[in-house]
């Protein structure tokens, strides 16, 4: 009987369904023991026993495979795989895939909520409510914004998709691949990061933590940016320097930001300080409906693996490549 | 030289042509000293030197304008005129313009974005992390929402109309008046509120403070909605009984509650120990492009009164009917 660690909490809940699923292919499960964000080193210590990995956003180094003899499988409950040393689980015959296209509308709603958030303040006006202090700020609508999305890939497109619904001045998009059925869809300008950080009233960046973004928003970056600017951070922690972020905020550049994700999670740094930055804890993809739809594709991949089915989703040969530089 | 009291602070910033305008029209004007939201007593001790009034929320009593001898206009930056006693105004000759078209699109919006943080309670999340808790919540998305609109007026079809782009799993719609060519554009239903009510997972309020409206949702009628619910003010304070919806939320029912009118303000009360409570203080028509427009609009109808011409938005005779009531 193959036994299965679930590592991403909350699992199996409020939709039961990949739970009753594993029991009927009868697969043992553990659901995260710690209750709390596993680290590297937690893993390394219990993983030993386990055939298969659901996994979250931890770190899957070659220090947790080289402990992990019986592991075969690891099902990403997620897009991103930066957290997996993918070319060390290929030479150890260890099969990755994910969930990439579960986590895109959720993403993108929260994206969209953020801009709503920052173009009136009220995560700052809620802060200061609870201090005694009734301020009144003066905030801006969709109507008059240059909006600039960096990166159209799986996510981006979908916050492209619902701002073109929405409206804005003007919209700006950055990617490498130039998606005209895209473009001619919603009528957007593509345009360098550099104009994007120059020209536009909101940022938002959607594009994977590979080496090109990796640091992509540094002091320099931040402070070309329009003084009232409004930066959404929903992909990876690496892209914005926190610390750089920080010093320019304090400094009263940077109209507010919203930052999801960050370089070490749990966050717990400096950027609590700053009032006008809505911090959250990586919620992108955490809605009823996609982790439903991301646990059952993994729970799915899982017993494909263990009935020695072909998978549907493994992760693709172009998300190793970038590891490799 | 008519002499203008401005109260409605900030005005003519960032946009000063306001400003301007009166100079150049040949009216004195005072920016509300006070600096504050101002009193019923603040006003009927400076009112009595002013020719006009710029207002804003502040009550207009009987006892501001029995000392208010000089007063023969009151221009209204917004839109709900309940804190002016039309019925004394017009006894005493007294005209009140409003301007009721301007607010729609920016409340529409902010309350547009107060459904996205309480689908992904972003607010509270904001909150815990400042208070070092990473405690990632599961959300919910649009497309499975039932949201039901109470009130479908200048502000509630600006709302009908943003959802209706978004999209959502049911619409329902309350409102005496059924406006059926709203109701072709954007597929709604109309249903009773007592429907709404028990039936939406979000329920936004977008009606005037008339007799019918104050106190229309006591603890009653929030243990009819669903545990779950989502609900939004941002209408008018006397609405939703503030202290109900704090026994109510503290009890455990209602997912979360935006809320940016109150009964008094600036607000003090219990709901700010509610953490799934967003609290916004009064910034509805708040945004850059509505107060330009409001405050020229207010101004335009100041400057046409004292040129001796017709004013645009004189407050219609159906505004005076429910106070008589």
């Amino acid at each position: 009987m193959p036994k299965v660690l679930i590592t991403t909490i909350p699992f199996g809940n409020p939709e039961p369904k990949p739970l009753k699923m594993l029991e009927d292919a009868e697969i043992e499960y553990t659901i995260n023991p710690y209750n709390r964000k596993i680290t590297e080193k937690d893993l390394i210590e219990i993983i030993a026993n386990y055939d298969g990995l659901i996994a979250g956003t931890e770190r899957i180094s070659k220090n947790v495979m080289d402990i992990a003899s019986n592991l075969k499988i690891i099902a990403r409950v997620g897009v991103g795989t930066d957290n997996v040393d993918l070319n060390y689980a290929k030479d150890n015959n260890i099969m990755v895939s994910y969930t990439p296209d579960a986590p895109g509308p959720a993403i993108a709603e929260l994206t969209i909520g953020f801009m709503y958030s920052l173009l009136r303040s009220t995560h700052t006006a809620n802060l200061l409510m609870r201090r005694g202090k009734w301020q009144r700020s003066i905030g801006r609508s969709f109507s008059e914004m240059t909006i600039g999305i960096i990166g159209a890939g799986r996510v981006g497109s979908k916050v492209i998709e619902l701002i073109s619904k929405i409206g804005c001045s003007k919209l700006l998009v950055c990617d490498i691949h130039h998606n005209e059925i895209l473009r001619d869809q919603h009528g957007f300008e593509w345009a360098t990061k550099e104009k994007i950080f120059t020209e536009a009233d909101i940022i938002s960046f959607h594009v994977p933590l590979t080496g090109d973004a990796k640091g992509m928003v540094k002091r320099d970056q931040l402070l070309s940016m329009k003084k009232d600017v409004l930066i959404i951070n929903t992909a990876r922690g690496g892209i914005i320097d926190e610390d750089d972020l920080y010093e320019v905020m304090k400094s009263g550049h940077i109209g507010g930001a919203a930052i999801d994700v960050f370089d070490q999670e749990p966050y717990e740094g400096s950027l609590m300080d700053i009032d006008r930055c809505l911090l959250t804890p990586h919620i992108g993809s955490a809605s009823r409906e996609c982790r439903a739809k991301m646990e059952m594709e993994a729970t799915e991949e899982i017993i494909r693996f263990f009935q020695c089915k072909e998978l549907l989703s493994p992760v693709t040969e172009t998300e190793y490549l970038p590891q490799k530089q």
